[in-house]
């Protein structure tokens, strides 16, 4: 299995779970609950994939991503009763979901040799379009754009981060790795600990 | 005439109608009835037709949907006002062209020999995604995650129903009109009478 | 250069402007800044590229519209709180860019000798797309669809004219100018002045 695919397999069962998640909460059934979560398991991907024009979309290749989140789809809807705060669920596993899927789609975009703006850009994409699509379709306010949180910012950290130690080091699992740690550190640290850049705050005109 | 191309014809039909609809709850010119109708008339086949990566997208390789859409748009546009409800006819014109959507998806895939996974969510992402456009561009929550109400697992169960009887008969017509069938006995069902799966409800966690 | 790409070169910038503006108002970091600048100014084209299936989607064959976007956001990261009214500018940047991408969209498609009717589509495509996933990523209501404002009807008549235009003279930059022209004229009149078309008016039903 190439690395690409075994990310693509982890972030669609992590990203399943919270648009599983998102669907509890939107009380749907549970064939709302699997496309819900498939969306969100695969909504990154495949722009990913559609906007370098790989031979073909990663889940039509090769359904399992399909089965995972379908399967996750139905964990999730018999026992998302058990879990206290399915929104702090969520969102958390989302921040988990998030550094693995940017790790892919830097990966992928590697692998066609694409220059490092578009590397970037990719591992953003993926990273951040499966959950943006997942709280568009559930009527959500994006987790992307709440104020004061480190989201778009840590995808592109970890991006860098992954280029930065492609250059260091032959070993091709050393940048998936850094990638996913940065990723993570930044947006938990900033989910627990409040770590943020400094925000547009409006000031008055210079007088 | 091909059976997918007249299946998208009459999916674009009516759910061009249903954008129209959409388009005079939120005011709009006659122009903007026309883009809301052709956005939802045409949103759904062309996911599929990216992702299938079919040479062309349908409208593109001949534009009579798109006639049809801006025919649509403009006699909603002169009648709208005759309509005692607006969202109920939207609802009931969406679960009309939803069924014929995933049937042209249904097979559209099938067609290009995909697996069984891949024809099951083209299906589903035919008939759905046009709605679901049509309902996020003009800011109404999605009717597709209204809960309490069958819609994608319509979708499923119509896609599901064209597989199953195509294996049964050589007729190409059968799972088209099964699929019909089902899809639409399922919404409307669901819309008439309340008919629903089991959604997920909270309960207090076990202690 | 060829001029459909300067002509996305500009489009890039201004809608980026009015991308990081909307950044501003939801109070997004700096890379959140570039995130939603980039979105707004790639989109339309973006989409555009994807249906026609051209080689390759603009700024992944040269990323400088991405460097530009990113540019803008960081501009407006910086000066955005000199500003009265950002949601006006906005709306005026968002009004400035949307002439020239139509004209970007007519004159990619006319490249590709497409008919009459896809022109049409990927200029208004083109033109709108890209200000439409600015505005629902950041969850504001559309500018597309506030009702009693020329938006796509301006967008339309700009492609129209880049056609009729086209028939008239050899000059590649006459269809260009007149396209932009025209959409700006109508798009600047519907704000400062009102104009409009008729629009949908609910009356009673016939008795």
């Amino acid at each position: 299995m190439t690395t690409v695919l075994a990310l693509d397999y982890a972030a669609a069962l992590i990203f399943a779970l919270s648009g599983a998640l998102a669907a509890s909460r939107a009380q749907l059934d549970l064939v709302g609950f699997a496309f819900l979560a498939s969306l969100t398991a695969l909504g990154g991907g495949t722009i990913r994939d559609v906007l370098l024009d790989r031979n073909q979309v990663f889940w039509m290749a090769d359904p399992t991503p399909l089965a995972i989140a379908c399967g996750a789809a139905v964990v999730v809807f018999f026992t998302a009763h058990l879990l206290e705060s399915r929104q702090m669920v969520l969102t958390w596993l989302d921040a988990l979901a998030l550094p693995i899927a940017v790790a892919a789609g830097v990966r992928a975009a590697t692998e066609l040799d694409q220059s490092v703006p578009i590397v970037l850009l990719m591992g953003v994409a993926t990273g951040c379009f499966g959950g943006l699509l997942r709280d568009i379709v559930s009527n959500e306010v994006p987790l992307l754009i709440r104020p004061g949180k480190l989201y778009v910012t840590a995808a592109l950290a970890g991006a860098g981060t992954a280029l930065l130690s492609a250059s260091l080091t032959s070993n091709p699992l050393v940048p998936v790795l850094a990638c996913i740690a940065v990723t993570f550190v930044l947006r938990a640290g900033s989910l627990a600990y409040g770590w943020r850049l400094p925000a547009y705050k409006p000031r008055p005109p210079r007088s």
